[in-house]
This record gives C-alpha cells, structure tokens and sequence, in this order.
C-alpha cells in the first residue's frame, strides 16, 4: 500500500475518532443539562454541533477524493466506503444530543424530566457514555471485541427504555401529560443514540473482517 | 460513458424508485393500518419490509461493484455515493412505516390514536403520501423541481407536527397519558418520515447539479 495512501487512510481514521469523541461530550453535556435544567450547557451543545458536521463533511470528501485519486479495488474501497456509513451514524448520534438539548432549553427555568424519571434518565446518560466511548476506541483501534460488546449495551439501554414507559404508565403517574410526552421524545433520543452506536459498531467489524453482522443496520 | 456503464447506472436508478415505490406503499398502509386500527394491514407493512431492505443491499452491492469495476471519477462517483445516501434515507422512511405499524398492533383492538387526534393524523398520512410519490417522481426523472418542492410539504408536515402538540398540551386533553404519548411517538415517525424524504430530494439535487443546498442533511 503506498505511504501516501495510508497516511490519508489513518487521517480518515482520526477524522472519525474525532467526530466520536465530539457526539459523546455532546450528549455528556445534553444529559447534565438536562438532569440540572442548565441552559447554559444545553446551549453549548447546540453551539458545538457544527463542528460534528464539519467533521462529517471532510470525512466525506476526504473518502471522495480517494476514491477518485486511488481508484481501489476490494478492501479498500469496502473501508472508504464503511466510513462514509460510519460518519453518518456519528453524525446523527450528535444529532440526538441537540435534541436532547433543546428539550432542556424548552422547558427552561423548568427541569424538562420530573422527579420520578431522573434516576432512569441518569442511568440513560451514563449508557450512552459508555457506549461512545467504546466506538472511539473501536474505530482508534479498529477493535471487533469492543464493538462486538456494543450489542449488550444496547440492551441495557432498551430495558431502561422499557422502564421509562413502566413509570410513566403506572396508575400513579401524576406529573401530567406533557411529562410523559417529553420523557417519551428523550427516551427515544437515548435508545435511538444507542442503536446508531450498535451501527457503528457493526460498522466496524465489516470493515475489519469484511463480515456483514447479518444486517448491518440491525438495531432500529 | 460506456453502455454497459450507462445500463448499470439507469438498474441503480430503477431500484430507487422501486424502493421509494415501496415506502410510499408501506406509509400508506401504515396510515390505514392506524386510523382504522387494522391489525391485517399493520401486520403486512411488517412483512414486506424486508423487500425494501433486500432492494437496499442490491443498490449497495450494484455501486460497491460499478466502484470496483469502473473506476469512476468526479460526476460518475458522485452519482454512486449520492445513490448510497438516498438509499439509506428511503430505507429508513420504511422503517419508519414499520414503528407505526408497531404502535398499531400494540393497542389493537383499540385505536393506537384517540378521535381528537384523527384529523390530524389523516393529514400527516396524505402529506406523507404526496411527499414520498414526489420522491419517486424525483428520481425517475432527475427532477430537481419537483424535489425542491419536498421542503414545502416538510413546512406542511412540520405544521401539522405542531397541531398535533397543540391538542395534546391543551387543558381539555382529557384521552390520558398513554394515548399522548402514543400520539407523540406517532407524530415524531411522520415528521422524520418527511425529514428523510427531504434529504433525498436534496440527494437528487445533489446528484443533477452538483449543489450541496448549504447542508444536505438540512432537516433535523
């Protein structure tokens, strides 16, 4: 493989990691905005977002480029190709954070999730943080055992999931109707952030093992 | 450009429209499915999904296989990696059919949606409809009018969205928790459905005159 092509491969590599790390302080941030009704890191994650689009968009046309200079053939192109996927599942896991965001900035001074849905949303932000931080390292490394575990991670976002809807169902739900709708729409943002992740992870293998996970985008 | 080229790139063409094709059919019985609480059409939009997935993996196959093959440069390489995009943007407006569906069968034999939310719901489905027949339109013909017009409709949708809350929030809302929150996550699978729908027409623009309109993945 010539050096030049490699260093341009590794600069996709990095590109990606980048874009990673960026969604995962993302929704770090939207989720203690909105455990703390802070407005001001919900506004900061809505101010960071065009920097996980820029990313998106020199991923692309970095993988464009090679594909046009390089012409590959087989593996290569399955690796530019995977990234441009991968790229695009980072993006609307930054996406999802926005949304998680701008929840919080609507029901400011207000906290957007009442009382009885902080402790299932706190454990929500943590999954998704370490499900993003697992993706870093899998791309970094291109790593099939930590983005094979990604599977298990989304279930435990799921069932988390399925609680939200336990206590906003229950006869004693008293927080009134538009608590539950917002802790439905935020619920869907999380488990949506992780079935991109679980993509992304899939993602990964294919493009180390050229092995399609039944349907690379399982998770939806 | 080489014949077979040219007839490998219109057998591109031809699964995308059969693929808007079938996301259209699937929203519009999806649609059916949900305001007559019909458990035979929700349960076919289920079935023949994963037609649009099998169609999704071809147009995938057909563009890794013309990369490989031919090599292609700037417009032609362009042409295959925006199909790549729209065929990830119809397949997730199927999806989205499927998540109604879903929500149909869950609350069979009721209604999954209560009667002051009916009107609004017929709505979402036409707008749906117009939108993805638009898309199929757009594509066949390499119509940029007609996919500049989708942002319209999403204006329309968007509106509709908003309705939705309206009755839902209002102090009279008197069908509970569960049916808001069905009406919610109901709501949001018509507003990404018409999302995605705008997204490919900016693909399709993309793909005719090389404009990137600002973001091409302008709707969020």
């Amino acid at each position: 493989m010539r050096d030049e092509y490699r260093a341009d491969l590794l600069q996709v590599n990095k590109l990606l990691v980048w874009m990673a790390d960026a969604v995962r302080a993302a929704m770090s941030r939207a989720t203690s905005g909105l455990l703390n009704a802070d407005q001001t890191e919900a506004e900061e994650v809505i101010a960071r977002d065009p920097e996980v689009k820029a990313l998106y968009r020199l991923v692309e046309d970095k993988v464009y480029d090679l594909c046009a200079r390089q012409a590959p053939v087989a593996s290569d192109l399955r690796l530019l190709l995977t990234a441009l996927h991968l790229a695009a599942d980072i993006e609307r896991m930054g996406a999802l954070a926005v949304h998680v965001a701008k929840t919080t900035l609507r029901r400011h001074p207000a906290r957007a999730i009442p009382e009885p849905l902080v402790a299932t949303f706190e454990q929500m932000g943590a999954t998704a943080d370490r499900i993003a931080g697992k993706i870093s390292t899998a791309i970094s490394k291109l790593d099939v055992v930590a983005a094979g575990q990604l599977d298990r991670d989304d279930d435990a976002m799921d069932k988390l999931h399925t609680d939200l809807f336990g206590i906003m169902f229950a006869a004693d739900w008293s927080e009134g109707t538009e608590a539950a709708v917002d802790g439905a729409l935020l619920g869907r943002f999380y488990e949506r952030y992780a079935d991109h992740a679980v993509n992304a992870g899939h993602q990964v293998v294919f493009l180390v093992t050229g092995e399609a996970l039944g349907s690379r985008d399982a998770a939806q």
